[in-house]
């Protein structure tokens, strides 16, 4: 194993920055991933490199990489493919150890291209220079305020960290890092992996002290047999959950022609995954929603879950997706019951889920969580609806902008302790808790401001009885892998 | 078959209310359901019935049903159980034809409130009244300003249809219809569904004008035979899709003490739909998706679908998903692809997905689109993207409110342009098309009013290539399910 994670610090905490391609028309690349750059508040020094302007975004420009009166750390290379190799050798030449090409037209496009890629690879490498890319659309990394990259897109800092072969796909993560509230720790759009693959990044993120977990986007492995064992290695620190397109017989032909993928038999791949520990994901929002349920949650010591539910029906979906995603829906012991029984209305049904029977009884719901985390025949908690940690005040018809924000900031602190408390009892009893909500008393923005603060404080809260099934599903799973790992003796 | 749709004008379309237990207190549903009925702008007379109040809601009250000075048309009953029954007789002796009972506590809770239950509706049927209930949590229909019901949704008029046996399930739904701008045409919660089943509900919305397609949440079936029959001549006139809880163990089980549902085995269940074209959906968020879906949309010839896509992944993951959900990523003619070839830019990979490549050539996305629409080797269109049907305006930093009203007005105007000019190929061709998209380049509430705004206009917008190709496969069956029932003669 050749791993060295100082190779990385080029690539993801660059002191000093050369943009090859620097722009001054906004309609280039090569002027928006540079104002991207500078948007997003990067702190280094940026030097743009191109021949023809003085100044480039109101910054002094230099005709050529030689000039640059430092060493920068990383090259942004957005120019034509055929220029490529080129720069990369003038790179090597003045001291540049990582480079990220955002240029397209290389081995998706045919044999010239593939040509050019190679070419760009053998200088890099014997130069010493790692590379992003090509054909990808950058890299971001909050804690750096590094945002070098095609779409505006500016998470705050998280936990989540991204490893994409699509572009667009990292930028529809990301995003939902920022909906969410979770935020990221580090996205790479990896592109055609002429140098660098996925799984080289998942070695860097694995000791990313601000990575707890990696989602990541595959179309195709260059490598499936280094690929498997980076993430059999890694995985054991962090959750690695994947989507895998492809593998279907016209999502290959589609992968080939996005990303010169050749995507592999999903069976095989399938099986890799499990021996490795890989949560697959079916779909973008179910990968970001295991994402978030992995941080900052306990490992579940088995597959029984207890379940409070505030309506009926959410109850009974989340029996059914449970019992379908793996989960036993436990029953409750006799003690667990008649300690419900106290605090629910005498017309409650005894049973999991805990139906709170439309009940507004002022902290019945918190008991009820408290009883089930308690209770000893319960490994993880599900919890639908969360009206009732809010207190009831009718509004007035005449509601003004004031009294809206005061009801919502109300509410949202309301909110924010229970929160608290639901977490201090996850933690106590080590047994994870994942929500789901509508927020059917929402006035103004106050619904996606309950949806993000929750995800700031990690609190994964999803919107159906379902996703939240299925990601208690996935945690539960996955500590029973390294459960195995552990009885196995295979770990440290 | 004994079906009289006049029976159900009483309650669907009532002149006047009697409300049996209207409450001035705040705290109790008799306050807050007569509190929604008002809000909701009913215009017909209200009648709170309570011996103990003068009036209820600034609203003349009356001791008991026999002193209102007309016959209503429905009777909405929140009292306690024991008192329903001889309410109900009341309700009779003056006239009243249909009664909604919100109230709780009948077969659900054990022997005693089946005992009521049985003795509430043969009151009911001696006396000619239909009973929608007991145990759920109202019914509402925006054409008629009719919302007697617990929550405070207030969906503006669609033509999606919902029937849930679960209230909490009735009302995630009925906010879907506010949140997607698809608004409802009509929503039961039909509770233990003691007299009404949903099949009597479906064969009301059959021969309702406002009405285009039904979606319903179902734990139990009363009558299973007479239910199937229903759906069978019913999905004939408008698709129906469903989701079915109790399917596993757990959920079946939650189910019964829900609503006293008695969940059957989901494989019979399963065989029974597909004999009668009911569509199975596979959780809330999917079951909403797939009614917007079959809004405003021409059936299906075959499976082949075109893809127009604004980013590389995302035409991986459609081609996937669709290829999975039984859609045939169909190979283009060498005709379409030199016409495709003559707008897209050099680079472009030709196949299908057909990838935009990031391009932002003016007109070249609905171009494309045409291209796919026009070619007889599709017979659907999944469309991915929808920053092409917008000019590009950066923006200043220095934005203020006045210029992103400004920005978010010139973008919707664009993209309702764009909507309707997609639309009218669909009818032309005769081909569905439905449509996911994220809006990175959102701005204030930017992306909340598109999506509102695209199902206004009846424009299934999704958030994930998966969620479109799903809905799409959903349409695809059931334009062949309507074909082979075309063919077989069974159809008038």
């Amino acid at each position: 194993m050749n791993y060295a994670p100082e190779k990385f610090q080029p690539l993801f905490d660059p002191r000093s920055i050369a943009f090859i391609g620097a722009s001054n028309d906004t309609g280039k690349w090569g002027y928006i991933v540079l104002r991207n750059l500078i948007n997003g508040g990067y702190q280094g020094n940026i030097y743009p490199v191109n021949p023809k302007e003085k100044t480039v975004q109101h910054i002094p420009a230099y005709s050529r990489i030689s000039e640059i009166p430092e060493v920068p750390d990383l090259a942004v290379i957005v120019i034509p493919p055929v220029l490529v190799p080129g720069v990369i050798e003038e790179c090597v030449a003045g001291g540049i150890r990582a480079g990220l090409v955002i240029t397209a037209g290389f081995a998706e496009v045919g044999e010239e291209g593939k040509a050019l890629q190679a070419e760009m690879v053998e200088k890099a490498r014997k130069g010493g220079m790692i590379l992003v890319g090509p054909n990808c659309n950058g890299i971001l990394r909050p804690s750096r305020k590094l945002f070098p990259q095609m779409p505006a897109v500016f998470p705050p800092n998280g936990r989540i960290s991204i490893v994409s072969q699509s572009g667009n796909v990292a930028t529809s993560l990301s995003q939902r890092g920022i909906k969410t509230g979770y935020g990221i720790g580090c996205t790479v759009s990896s592109g055609n992996e002429a140098d660098l693959h996925c799984e080289d990044f998942f070695d860097f993120l694995a000791n990313d002290p601000g990575t707890d977990v990696i989602i990541s986007y595959v179309e195709g492995l260059k490598d499936g047999r280094r690929f498997f064992e980076t993430a059999k290695r890694v995985g054991i620190k962090k959750p690695i959950i994947m989507l895998k397109a492809g593998g279907t017989e016209a999502g290959a032909q589609a992968a080939l022609s996005h990303t010169a993928s050749l995507a592999g038999l999903d069976s095989a791949f399938q099986g890799a995954c499990r021996q490795c520990g890989i949560i697959r994901a079916n779909n973008l929002e179910d990968l970001f929603n295991i994402g978030m349920g992995f941080i900052d949650q306990p490992r579940a010591r088995g597959n029984k879950v207890g379940i409070v539910t505030m309506g009926g029906g959410w109850g009974v979906l989340a029996a059914d997706a449970g019992a379908r995603y793996g989960l036993d829906v436990v029953r409750l012991s006799d003690k667990t019951l008649s300690a419900l029984n106290e605090i629910l209305p005498p017309w409650w049904n005894p049973g999991n889920p805990v139906d709170m029977v439309a009940g507004n009884i002022p902290g019945a719901l918190m008991k009820s969580l408290k009883i089930l985390f308690e209770a000893p025949e319960t490994d993880c908690i599900l919890l639908l609806g969360i009206i009732g940690f809010i207190k009831i005040r009718p509004l007035p018809p005449n509601l003004n902008l004031e009294m809206v924000d005061q009801h919502i900031a109300n509410t949202l602190n309301e909110l924010s302790k229970a929160i608290q408390e639901v977490k201090n009892m996850a933690r106590l009893y080590q047994k994870p808790v994942v929500t789901a909500t509508e927020i059917p008393f929402a006035v103004g923005n106050m619904e996606e401001r309950i949806f993000y603060q929750a995800g700031r404080k990690g609190f994964p809260l999803f919107r159906t009885p379902d996703a939240a099934a299925r990601v208690m599903s996935c945690i539960v799973h996955h500590s029973g892998y390294i459960r195995e790992r552990q009885n196995a003796g295979n770990l440290p």
